[in-house]
């Protein structure tokens, strides 16, 4: 049976949920036992420890020129001292233009099945994928498993749905036949999806898998060769799809080189080389605006961007305070507020934030948020686990610095004893309050848990400041509480037109963190934030170009 | 009845026929007093004479800040001396922000309705359009009717069809419904279509209708107001489709600025001050590949752009030589090479072109071709209408430029007296012969009526270099002759990596210069001549941009 066969019925809803938009997942995101096996867990850790200081030797590109490899684990506060094969950029796009020629001639079909099955391969490395997220990224368990491992397997089977989906969007072949009065003037047309070349996708070091499938398998199911270049400080979650993928190509013949891992190291990095490369025609890029913008400008190129951007909190009337609360310290607890889509502005009015009880004042508000937070914090059960601990150096420092920031410092950043590991690079949430007036201070991303409480006249200035933000600064979120219909519509048509989605009013177990695969777009491609988003038509449909031949019906 | 449910059919049938891809006209493209009124051609001229030396107070846009107009009739050899309102581009960019935020509020479906309507409008004065386009642009009569009138349409309607089947591409609400277990996670999600802004569509002087009203109507259709910048040389055919576009949304109490003119001289051109301004998010374009590439360039637009090309014919082997040539010699002289699909380069293998009565030497295809051009130009009762007229003075200076190429000149160009117009500029195609290995001489677009005929070594020679050009300086379409199939697969693979569409073994009534609404994507965007394709799903869904907006169910 073909591997289109055998995962049609997969892929067939796989595209629905695209159109439907309401809950799926094809990869169940709890780590249980029940779904993955009793001894899945202590097997993908006991393998992750197995892979500390070796060499990682299951790609299938051969002849290395070199090994390297200079990831650190936040968590152990040391090398991992695991090396991956290296080779020249010459040599990388020597091998994926080869391979792009095999590779566009697989039926759409076949690709898609192909890439599926890939996917099955790495669920069962879920756990390993995570020990690994873990100790590159700095996340805690529960996050590095769900994101790097079904979260993003669900993302890559979005990108396969919806390429596949629009590479049957027009007909193979059509008669066209044109009434010219005494006869009828015939052609037989045909419409070829022709693969733009190679794809180059460039990884980020928070999340190593999760940003960047999307473009590895976009790029694949529509023909594309592809060369994955991780951030030097996160290779090996990704490496293992790499590795899964290559698999699956050798089993069905095909060169493992249609999808290349690109290791690098920081001391020389090689993201130019490959981006600037006549032959890169598709870039997927993950991280600050300034590598962003500056692959956006390289002529010829199709690029994909996920930027910098300056998320809000838009504070103007609640139900219930508490809960408000509890959501938004939450949030920006999460991974010590190194996520894309963290809180980090908070605009609260200067008269308080409106309840059924009368008003919230701005200095109760932030009083609320500091308790909240080292009330999360200073729970050994769920502090260390929530925060993670902080990927690299720059953010650690970043976090200290904005106690500097013009304003009352609510909250002073901390550290703790990560209880599982000493060494953990550990920072707790800084809050400061900022003038609404002081834009110049909050104008940019301070990523890291850093939040800003910003006093606003009201809730017209809130608004506008959040949306003047992302349409200069980008966002990717904006969390939004109000009771009130006009101004809940007010801000939805506002934020729309800074293309930044909002998340109203959210108690409970949702963060406006979280964006769901086959339901949410992640990124919206319409503000600096970026130029993407995951997954809609145009994601795909931009890896390949419709070309129409066509000849008359032979007379 | 509102005008969506009016044309709710009229919509479908044309989605309909986007995805069939077999032939589908919504407006009649033959001049028929039976379709069109007896008396239709007559005032349509009566009509378009009477425009002469008058101010165009058709468009409501209020308070001109000055009349102008340097239109002139390359058939009269005289300006026609029509004046258009003209305005700052600030004053045009405040207008069309203003009409932006009341045009994006109308429902995606009524915008739909008013488009349609404006085409039904557009329909009745398809006469008037073609006599002011044969008098600006140089087209013989039946093409300007054609192509400015029913085939724009036609283009128009597609570009409706394609923007509202983009719009309702994903619901507009969806319950999520996530089981979590003991409880399930409810959330009510929403998708908003944002229009981007501005649009700016800039025109050309030889297809000043058929190339602007897919951008027009693209962005109009997504919710976007338009601001419509015609060459100063062709504004009559485009100013008529924005003044009844400006009529229905008068009539609909819309604001008439949702869609503007824009006129302005050969000594100030505005394009520049409009594109780079900062509300213009949409920039369509239509002329050289060196403006092309200074809009593709400026940060922070989507630019939809058709740049210029180098477009080939090769000639392996044919069935009849006499209809290949017949054929060819056609494309040449239709509106005397003025078309951005007319065939330039003609690739002919030194050993001649295959026939089952054995080779077509050069030479012998070379004044075959010559002879059929010359029969066709010297025929009076169909050259002058084939070739009309030169558009404008530099092109009819490189044709004689071109008889001083490095090469055998098998014909010369020449000038013959039009019946109708005595002053006609008129220009008769050159045929120069070039060597293979000359490819400097042949590497750029020598628009006009300019035929090289190119020896090559062999076949693949030929496929390489039309590939070559296709790739480094773009082609929009590629004649092939070959009744060998592992060539013409050959020919349809290389030229399909060149992003090229391929029409084989054209003879009779159908020329590689034409493409159709509903079926041929128009221009690929994937080589140098051009980043967008008509009507293809990108080229309206980068037009806007999705939002989600959540909020969890109120429990």
């Amino acid at each position: 049976m073909s591997l289109f066969k055998k995962y049609e019925d997969t892929i067939s809803k796989a595209i629905k949920a695209l159109h439907d938009r309401t809950f799926f997942a094809a990869y169940p995101e709890h780590p249980s036992p029940k779904i993955y096996g009793e001894t899945a867990d202590a097997d993908g850790q006991a393998k992750f420890k197995a892979s500390i200081g070796k060499k990682f030797e299951e790609l299938k590109q051969e002849n290395p020129e070199g090994w390297a490899g200079q990831e650190e684990s936040p968590y152990l506060g040391d090398g991992l001292k695991i090396s991956y094969p290296t080779f020249s950029p010459d040599t990388l796009i020597n091998r994926s233009n080869k391979a792009f020629h095999q590779w566009r001639k697989v039926a759409a079909s076949e690709r898609a099945g192909i890439l599926v099955e890939s996917l099955e391969r790495v669920k069962n490395r879920f756990f390993e994928i995570a020990y690994a997220t873990m100790h590159t990224t700095g996340q805690g368990y529960m996050m590095a498993f769900q994101a790097s491992g079904p979260h993003a397997a669900d993302r890559a089977m979005e990108a396969i749905a919806a390429g596949y989906e629009e590479l049957k969007r027009f007909p193979a072949k059509a008669l066209w036949d044109k009434p010219m009065g005494k006869y009828n003037l015939q052609i037989n047309k045909e419409w070829r999806a022709v693969p733009k070349g190679i794809s180059l996708v460039v990884g980020c070091s928070t999340f190593p898998t999760w940003n960047s499938v999307t473009g590895i398998y976009g790029s694949l199911v529509t023909g594309n060769s592809v060369i994955v270049k991780p951030h030097p400080g996160a290779i090996l979650p990704i490496a293992i799809f790499v590795a899964e993928i290559q698999n699956v190509l050798a089993e069905n013949n095909l060169d493992p080189n249609i999808c290349q891992l690109a290791v690098d190291t920081f001391d020389k990095m090689i993201t130019k080389d490959l981006a600037q490369h006549k032959d890169v025609k598709l870039i997927d890029y993950t991280g600050s605006s300034a590598f962003g913008d500056y692959l956006e400008a390289i002529p010829g190129k199709t690029v994909f961007t996920e930027k910098t951007g300056v998320n809000s909190v838009i504070l103007d009337s609640v139900d219930d305070i508490d809960k408000v609360v509890a959501n938004l310290s939450f949030s920006v607890n999460l991974y010590s507020g190194q996520m894309c889509t963290a809180p980090q502005n908070f605009y609260i009015p200067q008269g308080g934030i409106k309840t059924a009880e009368g008003a919230v004042s701005f200095d109760e508000f932030a009083q609320k948020f500091v308790d909240s937070i080292n009330s999360l914090v200073d729970n050994p059960k769920a502090g260390p686990f929530v925060l993670g601990a902080v990927q690299n150096k720059k953010t650690y420092e970043r976090v200290t610095e904005a106690e500097g920031l013009p304003g009352k410092v609510w909250l002073k950043s901390r550290t703790f004893e990560n209880p599982m590991f000493k060494n953990a690079r550990v920072a707790t949430p800084v809050v400061v309050e900022i003038d609404g007036s002081k834009k110049e201070i909050f104008s940019k991303e301070l990523f890291g848990p850093i939040a800003l409480l910003i006093k606003t006249k009201n809730t017209d200035e809130s608004i506008a400041l959040a949306k003047e933000m992302a349409m200069k600064h980008g966002a990717i979120s904006c969390g939004a509480y109000t009771m009130n219909e006009e101004v809940r519509e007010q801000i939805a048509d506002e934020m729309a037109l800074a293309a930044t989605p909002v998340s109203f009013n959210l108690v409970g177990g949702i963060y406006m963190n979280q964006n769901a695969a086959f339901s949410d777009f992640h990124v919206t491609g319409g503000n600096p934030s970026g130029n993407a988003s995951f997954t809609n038509p145009e994601y795909v449909s931009k890896r390949f170009t419709w070309v129409g031949h066509r000849e008359p019906v032979k007379g």
